[in-house]
């Protein structure tokens, strides 16, 4: 059985240290791929540290996984040994429910649901690992193919970040004549500036402060708002189609859905971690909605990562090694990094 | 200057007594009418309790008049004396903004926004006074023709009620295939229903207890849940495309949220009055939507009052006098009218 060094969490107030993992042999129809980068997303630090309810330790976390085919199954058709490839936030479902069959796998129906990258038991009942390791074995309808004009250490945040800014902004049809705002810059932030101007709207940034407005001006937005200051929120009242806010942390959002025009919507992808008190009466006085969004199908994740390539996207990153994911994790949650940090694996 | 007799009341925590006020003579292009009927609705108790807010009292509410016209303003092209005649929840707006544009004046962004048909400043600067009186002199293209196999009694419901639940189930696409929860059995709710289903939906009721089932099946449902049953949310979960909650008090969005489908929206039109805990992962884990509504335009309103007749609805109402407003006001609370109450102004 290939085996995978790998960096692991003991428990929800423990360190990540260096371990030893097993891998399946590819079936018929699976991958086996050396993850070369890994991103490190919010969401994994969130389920570690246990503050969205007990995860299953020991932990290998990573849904931001890109790297190079090692060895396929007999039966695999749609990847050779030596493709560039990634897998997101899941690697299996039932494939047969209405959500699957609709490209929504995300939301599989299906006995089991989705089977996430970690966290999470296998159709073989074993709990899955993700991709802070040196290799994984995938079935193949669940592996991405990488463009080569991405770096694969850009490449992988998109497998999460990406998918999950593209996918709503797609959805609530973001483009030309839409003016559009992303709540917050960091890993998730960044990338649906980069997307929405890319998509042809009007991008404006919502942060905490002005201190990453030339970042935000570089991937694509002609305005940017302070939450500190205390007229932004009357200043721009009533002024977007579409805002998306990828805050996890608290966050007001009756103030944000203030800053929605008539009939435009408010997608929330930052998943606070409590519940959020909500005056019904800022969705009823313009018709406003209040949607949520999770990832994105594989299709859809193909097609985001094509348009990355064909518009010339990918994350902006800071390269780390295995070591430095415990410090990582502290920044990422102090928002320190530009924009995601990636785990480089030859360091294991 | 008409005069016409009405029931006011005088602060938050005082009582319905007869008054008399005054209307306008009809400008050039606005009609006189007597008012025949007006219903009571929900949002009459919470402005006159001051429970949304300071009112301004002496308040006379009521936004669901019916009556026969007395007399029309010398460039008046669209009424004549003697048509039946409605007015909503309310009497005028800019006319020209993006929203009146649209059909959606009860959006309007112009100055002063739109003008509520009571506790509203009008645009001589004065207080408007709603229903609970003998005539009123409105604007004409504010004036809704109430169709002739309607009986005015019937009618008087749907200006606020009708209207409420028509355009959020015409706008979030309720109809054949489509499986739609009313929430709540109440001068709302009932018309929910009959609309609902008059649009050839699948429709549900969830209610308090199932004591109305036998009355929510005469209007159209074909399934009738009480919340009170412990496995009601498990039964339902991820059971609608579209439910439609016309609940005030206190209720759990989120158990709402798990019996939409993926992609269904959550419309509400209740107004809780204190703001809602929501769990946003209820909306990311399904890409589900919550939303408002409120009321809907002149043009709409006229089209749902066609509707009505075409498919031979009305609202269920029980006829009272102006001295009974009071106790009335305690039974809509404690939920026992069957469906809406209808004030006589005969009575007064």
């Amino acid at each position: 059985m290939p085996e995978a060094i790998a960096y692991a969490i003991g428990s929800a107030t423990g360190s990540f240290s260096r371990t030893t993992i097993q891998r399946r042999e590819p079936g018929p129809t699976e991958v086996l791929f050396d993850i070369v980068f890994a991103g490190i997303c919010h969401s994994d630090i969130h389920t570690a540290r246990g503050e969205w309810g007990p995860a299953i330790y020991p932990l290998v976390p990573g849904h931001e996984l890109a790297g190079v085919v090692r060895q396929v199954g007999s039966e695999v058709t749609k990847f050779a040994v030596g493709d560039r490839v990634g897998v997101g936030c899941f690697v299996d479902s039932c494939g047969s429910c209405e959500q699957c069959e609709a490209g929504l796998e995300q939301f599989c129906e299906g006995e089991g649901g989705t089977i996430w990258t970690y966290n999470c038991l296998g159709r073989d009942g074993l709990p899955t690992a993700g991709g802070y390791s040196t290799c994984i074995t995938v079935e193949q309808d669940y592996v991405l193919r990488i463009p080569d004009s991405i770096p694969l250490d850009q490449a992988a945040p998109l497998l999460c970040a990406g998918i999950t800014l593209y996918s709503p902004l797609k959805h609530w049809q973001a483009g030309p004549g839409k003016r559009v705002a992303i709540v917050g810059m960091g890993g998730l932030g960044h990338m649906g500036v980069r997307i929405a101007a890319a998509m042809g709207a009007e991008v404006a940034v919502i942060s905490q402060t002005m201190s990453k407005e030339a970042d935000g001006r570089k991937f694509g937005a002609t305005e940017y708002y302070a939450t500190s200051e205390p007229d932004t929120y009357k200043k721009l009242r009533k002024s977007f189609d579409l805002i998306v806010s990828t805050v996890s942390g608290d966050l007001d959002l009756n103030k944000l859905l203030g800053c929605v025009k008539v009939d435009g919507t408010l997608v929330d992808v930052g998943l606070p971690e409590h519940p959020v008190p909500l005056r019904v009466s800022m969705l009823t006085s313009a018709r406003r909605s209040l949607a949520g969004s999770q990832i994105g199908g594989i299709a859809e994740t193909q097609e985001m990562l094509d348009f990355c390539a064909e518009h010339g996207l990918a994350a902006q990153v800071e390269v780390i090694s295995g070591e430095d994911i415990n410090e990582a994790y502290d920044k990422v949650v102090a928002s320190k990094v530009r924009y995601r940090y990636v785990i480089d694996t030859a360091t294991f």
